[in-house]
């Protein structure tokens, strides 16, 4: 019991964290993170934009962006630096000397939520999808991956090299943060719009998958090139075989032992049956997907698809919702307040050149992701125009290679807020584009769970 | 996303746990705390037992005392003592001098988590009770839970005094740590056979929530006597003024919002509104009641009961039970993995020693809260025998006044372990004789929600 916990620290030890200070600091950023979600979710969707978009926004502005509530150390910040730290200061009595400790350990929570906040919009993405409307669209969705790919990256690295005199390492970094797409956004978009089962929706769905598995391996090859100066083959083979191996054994081994599953849960009594086995299910492929250097978020996506073929589905599916309405929030509101808007401030030197070579970067990562749609074939009635806008989000994948770069010190300041601000403005850009390209066409036969 | 971290901590620093094998480790406690609440639950319901105590026994198995899975820090334990960490270091590439870092974050994580679902669950309890009959049995529930107080401390503290000829500090510490009630234990068992909001129901969870205040008081009064020799009255005159403002305050504070709360709520277009706008007010009361020095789940059982007095009760109620079926698990399985049996080996000579003493703490345990029951008076339809069960199960609470007293070194190991094996005992009998007590009633017309 939490509250007796003050006693308890006094009584033992006092160099490592209160327990119930971290527990207060947890509840309170929870609280701000809940409330900026709604706050800017409730905003958005009264102007006509995606509700992802105000979470997203509403975490910039309790962020490290503007009021420092929610701050990671992440970004080299320390206790000081978050309002949610002074509060507890003037409100829990916490200790002097002890808040580095509960800053540290309470960001950790906030960061672990946050990231079970995507395992579980992936897993309901994965059960809102078709695995055989994902197989027979897969072919049209590795080409808009492939092309997604290719295009931003050569047309980005080309660009920096021969416009803006980069040297080469820097060049291709940013070409590959080109690259990434942002499946949690898009999907959240699509999920609101009510068109995750549109044929549209899936191609993209399956394509930022695809692309996800993709954006690995780039990143693999760009860090290996930044640290040693070359390509480690071997790495790269490993990646894409376990990727491959990881999907279809999952999809294959899951359809074989789903029965089971299914006929398990029908002989249990207590309550929640079905979502904890759903939930067991999810979070064991995800643990495999994240140790096998995969992402987490696949296993949870590879678990629904898997599930989403059973009878259980529409259980499952109402049951899960209230589960990620409560941790989904987390991911988006922290996605916000990570993002660094300082970068955007013109006043700055280094920024204003970050700030030319990012508006060329900007320009590569929608033009590099539009023309995907049109790579589709023989399908007149598609809207191809939507499935390139649906790519361009980079969200956090792009502020992973960004940080990568980073911290490898390839990168210069200069290219690095460049690369930021590009990440910034395709995720922001993004979801009110996705609503305006699919606006003039009905609602199709499904929930619209915005 | 997480599967890009591993080359991300590569880039940057080593000495820090690396995010994503923290992930990874709770990934894996999870699954194991959610397989060994489903299987301890399913077992025990079977067998007529309610699944409360399969969870606290699925935990106990995976935990400390048997095959250490789930160990945590507190307990003096390290990495090498979690075979979850040896799991992670075999299948997840930590690297090694990393292992106590993804150890105590990883424990961290899981210890918040558990504490949210004993939040979330008393929010749920509060939700299901209704205000007006819990200020109806009010005047029972207080002599229920000052009885239940008084009788166990004073018999606990004279019979070690005088029969057992133990010093007056360490007497006065078991005789407190015998005042505990497991507000959360009996709750959830009160939950699984539909007893919750029955006369009998309403009692224990009013004398509960009483004697949770109480517990709070008397920890303080033995923890500062244990300390400084002394007794603090200013502390104690400190928290019965806090305690009971905050009780009152927020019931009727709470009764004046919330049809603003209702009204804002229908005012909202999108998901989840009505269930996070819930979760916010919870986790304020929840944050306002832990930094006042009383417990959080005293702040989100108000929260609750405030809410069930609106229109909203029903529909938060359907989206509640899913959350608190993921999260409340964690904190049974938990409660059971912290557990340690060793202390019941009686091969260890200070433990022989011990098990005299707690053969006599037990009965004082049980005696001491069921004659509560009979101190109800004029009401010949009561099951008074089930209002004194009710209040058994120490749980948690008397874990945390053993720590205190083991942590202060007012308790020598044989007392110690009296107290624990006296906890341990009242914590797993209490389940199934509360429902032999409840057995010859039908069950009310309301949710059975086992």
């Amino acid at each position: 019991m939490t509250g007796f916990y003050p006693v308890l620290a006094i009584a033992t030890e006092t160099e490592t964290a209160d327990p119930s200070l971290i527990l207060a600091g947890v509840l309170l950023s929870l609280v701000m993170i809940y409330f900026a979600s709604k706050l800017g979710g409730e905003l958005c969707s009264r102007i006509g934009l995606p509700a992802v978009l105000g979470e997203l926004v509403g975490g910039v502005i309790i962020g490290v962006s503007a009021f420092k509530f929610l701050v990671f150390p992440e970004g080299g910040l320390g206790a000081e630096d978050s309002l949610i730290i002074q509060l507890l200061q003037n409100t829990a009595n916490l200790t002097p000397g002890t808040e580095e400790a509960v800053f540290h350990s309470m960001s950790e929570v906030i960061s672990v939520l946050s990231e079970l906040g995507v395992i579980i919009l992936l897993f309901e993405i994965g059960l809102e999808s078709d695995l055989k409307e994902l197989i027979r669209v897969g072919p049209s969705a590795a080409i808009v991956a492939v092309v997604g790919v290719a295009v931003p990256f050569i047309l980005g690295t080309l660009g920096l090299l021969y416009i803006f005199h980069l040297p080469l390492v820097p060049s291709v970094f940013a070409g590959a943060a080109l690259t990434a797409t942002s499946i949690g956004i898009t999907a959240k978009v699509l999920a609101e719009l009510g068109k995750l089962s549109s044929e549209e929706g899936q191609i993209i769905i399956g394509a930022a998958v695809l692309d996800d598995i993709l954006g690995i391996i780039v990143l693999a090859v760009v860090a290996s090139l930044a640290k040693t100066g070359e390509v480690q083959v071997s790495q790269i083979v490993y990646l894409i075989i376990t990727a491959a191996t990881f999907l279809i054994g999952t999809i294959l081994l899951g359809r074989l032992i789903s029965p089971w599953i299914v006929s398990m849960v029908d002989g249990m009594k207590t309550r929640g049956s079905i979502l904890i086995t759903g939930i067991i299910f999810a979070f064991i492929l995800a643990y495999i997907a994240n140790v096998i250097q995969l992402e987490a978020i696949l296993g949870a996506f590879a678990a629904g698809l898997v599930l989403a073929e059973t009878e259980k589905r529409k259980e499952l599916e109402k049951q899960i919702i209230p589960v990620a309405d409560i941790f989904v929030p987390i991911f988006f509101v922290c996605v916000g307040a990570k993002t660094d808007l300082s970068v955007l401030n013109p006043a700055i030197p280094t920024n204003r050149e970050g700030l030319i070579i990012a508006s060329f970067l900007i320009l590569v990562a929608i033009i590099g992701k539009v023309v995907t749609g049109y790579t589709v074939w023989g399908q007149p009635t598609l809207n191809k125009l939507a499935i390139g806008v649906g790519m361009i989000p980079r969200g956090e994948v792009g502020l992973v290679f960004a940080g990568v770069g980073s911290a490898s010190g390839a990168l210069d300041p200069a290219t690095d807020a460049a690369i930021i601000v590009m990440v910034i403005a395709t995720t922001f850009i993004a979801p009110p584009l996705l609503k305006l390209v699919f606006k003039d066409e009905p609602v199709e036969g499904e929930t619209v769970i915005n």
